[in-house]
């Protein structure tokens, strides 16, 4: 079996940014889950490979979809090489260097088959893969990107029971929605009134609300769904010298790490928030951190 | 004050490499300390500034210095940053890219004043830097490079006691010699029979031990230094394709990251010590990740 992520992740007050805006802030460290260098995209997929193995064993063949420098591909590469099975990452975008930077690396590190296609091609290349493994009559699970599916879900669900006491408000980076709609349905379970603000980092509100909205388990109404679209930088892995010199001012503060893609965005909304007296003085936040290092890492930002 | 890292690091077991070397083997994982983007620099420079408050108050200016994508320099930069000093990095090797990789990126965000200078010019940078604070009246605290300091090896005495029991050994990569120091006295403070093996990243074994030496408390036989020269891979960021196929089969083993300058090595040395029969088969082995992703991040090895 897949060695079990250590939960739970690190909980820890970030005390200069609770004094500078003046509310009680933490931060839940996704980022540092121990094993397969971290982030959201473990939890998702330790339980939608944990639900498959159990309902169908072992799958011979592992396929999944991402960006070329794709958090979600790392962890399926790492975690299928534990299980033994060829993992195939079709990916969109530029095929990145070969180097030590990156996601990149570890999944090549992996042994994952990596096929570079266009964003149209991706659908069809998965079929065509699948369809290979179904002729030569090998078990195949394929994963939907980013780990978007009900165990993903639930497994967010169960990551809010980490926070031992209920926050007024949970801010994340919010992307194509499993995140926000588990990070729901576990507030939802501790019976808690926490607020769930997910800072979009590519999609539209409308877009990103249906999104969530079809994740979302059966009573929860769809009102709860608090997506924001104001601090995109024009979409995913977008940036400019604002987002960049605000992420900047957060290491030099607090000394954690905040990437151009994901983290960098929720805080500078979460700071956004704060200031326009949405989230009122005194607050509990929580800042779930859920990873990206790499992707600062392996961004391609010149100008500092 | 600096923002208190977050303590006890996670310890967690390598169950596939425990399996394929027939021992129990455990990952302490200071790589993973949530503040400064963690590392075994943390715990020394933190250990080091609070002794300099406490002795002399705080600092204007802190100077210090290291190779030019130094951890070191990482961490007193950060740390620096949150206690409003003004912080000197006299780095050697050769500038960086202006870019978002490595440690460079992390001290340049934390404001620090960089001097890329030679190997023989670090003594006289360090001392001219200093005399001009003394001419302006400006308090100065100067860390020694790697933070190689009495207090650094307190401060990893005491990290020792975050293990619940005494393993049989405990392997490291030992570069300076502080890590080792400390860990040696809190094996000895702990009144455990572990042996301290340290896998040398630069150093030929007398001047490594020598070293050592220099930093063991009272009372530690000289003889209980364990330091090797083996596995240096031709000395300090060399590297080949043996040791970076042997650091992908860990991260594809267990999804852990491991660097080609320190981790790397050490665990490198572990698997050949186990395999020579040094380190019996059922040993209860603690490997200590002192960190290094932003060193493999920044890494210039392109054959993959």
């Amino acid at each position: 079996m897949i060695a079990t992520p250590t939960y739970p992740s690190p909980l820890h007050q970030l005390k200069r940014l609770s004094g500078v805006w003046g509310i009680d802030l933490w931060a839940k460290r996704d980022d540092l889950i121990p094993q397969y260098i971290g982030g959201n995209k473990v939890r998702k997929t330790f339980a939608i490979l944990q639900s498959y193995i159990l309902n169908f064993g072992l799958p011979k063949v592992i396929i999944t979809n991402g960006g070329a420098e794709s958090n979600h591909a790392r962890v399926v590469a790492l975690m299928g090489a534990q299980l033994g099975c060829q993992v195939h990452l079709v990916l969109h975008g530029q095929e990145s260097e070969t180097s030590t930077v990156g996601n990149s690396f570890f999944y090549r590190s992996a042994g994952a088959i990596t096929h570079y296609v266009t964003s149209q091609e991706i659908g069809p290349t998965i079929e065509r893969l699948e369809q290979g493994c179904v002729e030569k009559g090998q078990s195949v699970c394929v994963i939907p990107g980013g780990g978007h599916a009900a165990e993903g879900v639930e497994a967010y669900a169960e990551a809010v029971a980490e926070l031992p006491v209920a926050p007024d408000y949970i801010v994340h980076a919010s992307g194509t929605g499993g995140t926000q709609a588990g990070l729901l349905a576990g507030v939802e379970q501790q019976g808690w009134n926490t607020a769930v603000v997910g800072i979009s980092v590519a999609r539209m509100k409308q877009r990103g609300i249906e999104e969530v909205v079809k994740l979302l388990p059966a009573g929860i109404s769809e009102e709860r769904v608090d997506f924001r679209d104001e601090y995109r930088f024009g979409g995913y892995e977008q940036y400019g010298p604002e987002l960049m010199a605000f992420v900047q001012s957060v290491i030099r503060a607090e000394g954690i790490p905040l990437d151009l893609t994901y983290t960098g965005k929720a805080m500078f909304g979460l700071a956004q928030l704060v200031e326009a007296g949405e989230i009122a003085p005194g607050s509990h936040v929580v800042f779930w951190h859920t990873g990206g290092l790499l992707n600062l890492q392996s961004s391609v930002y010149k100008e500092i």
